[in-house]
């Protein structure tokens, strides 16, 4: 099998929400697996200056309406959760803790991060929500909250942020194929063409 | 003829020039025209906090390879002029002066700046290059550049900059299709199945 596809997101960013929804299937039809990495898009602006979506005037009445449509076309569901954006601390250390015992967990766990998030309106910043889900699609809530305390799981996230950004990540989602990155929902289609021809 | 579409772009956009090629012949498969509108992103970006291209660390060098990797795709010529970015004003208000009199030697004076820039490598922030390239496409590059001294070139430029940024207009390439806001050159396949379908 060819090398598998690499998916940079924070569970904030609703581009990142949409292209959750998209990347695997994509994948698949090209015979690549999909790692998926949650980072904390914070620390990437502290380097970059970037601010959140919502910080943008003019362009944040243009985000809103773009991903609701974005959405619409896809027939994903979307709703902007309340605070947004929100940090993704726990879910994200839950996520790496999750997948240390099992890939497909962890990633059902993301995906019900979002839909918490982006469908349902959830806080997605709290434990106790985070615990929910992953109860939800078969974890021990509890334990994981308690896990994710330890130092062991906190330097993860850490260290996979940093490692982000060491490979050029700035925003949310980001892809790299073979090397080659690709930033934003919008690019899912360039990727797949990518992927068929093999780069141009 | 339905509505036509209204493109806003800055001619020291690289994006906004990967666009230019585009946007005409999808619009014509609609039945559609397509209005060109300079502005000035700099006034722009005084109201957003939003910086050049080249002014985000990291993203930068994304961006580079990104602009590359499209106009391979799409088979246009590419190269980054220097400067870069470069202050558009005096091809802008000679955009809007050749208008006046004849819409479609605006349009080719557009495309023969951007080319200037971004093909063959000139400093269009030159006056010389402006007239030099007006006359290229038919146009009395000597006058146009008493022309656009006049204040009444001047204003116009600032009108339009200051109508593009009352319609929610923040970046470049930046569309609006009966009133649909699409932001970006990567987003023209979305606009392409918006004016297929009549919107989602």
């Amino acid at each position: 099998m060819a090398e598998p596809i690499t998916f940079y997101f924070d569970f904030s960013s609703p581009y990142g929400y949409l292209a959750a929804h998209r990347i695997d299937p994509i994948a698949r039809q090209h015979g690549r697996d999909v790692i998926w990495r949650p980072i904390l898009l914070g620390a990437v602006f502290k380097l970059t200056g970037a601010k959140p979506l919502k910080d943008w005037p003019i362009k944040w009445d243009y985000v809103r309406r773009e991903v609701a449509r974005t959405a619409r076309l896809h027939k994903i569901p979307f709703a902007l959760p309340e605070p947004f954006p929100f940090a993704a601390v726990a879910a994200s250390r839950a996520f790496y803790r999750l997948e240390e015992n099992d890939g497909a967990q962890a990633k059902a766990f993301a995906l019900a991060t979002y839909g918490g998030a982006f469908a349902e309106g959830l806080d997605m910043s709290q434990p106790g929500n985070v615990a929910r889900v992953a109860t939800a699609v078969g974890a021990d809530g509890a334990a994981l909250l308690r896990d994710i305390e330890q130092p062991h799981w906190k330097d993860r996230l850490r260290a996979e942020t940093d490692q982000a950004i060491a490979r050029g990540v700035f925003g949310s989602p980001f892809f790299l194929v073979d090397g080659e990155p690709f930033w934003g929902a919008e690019r899912l289609l360039e990727l797949d063409s990518w992927l068929t021809s093999g780069g141009w």
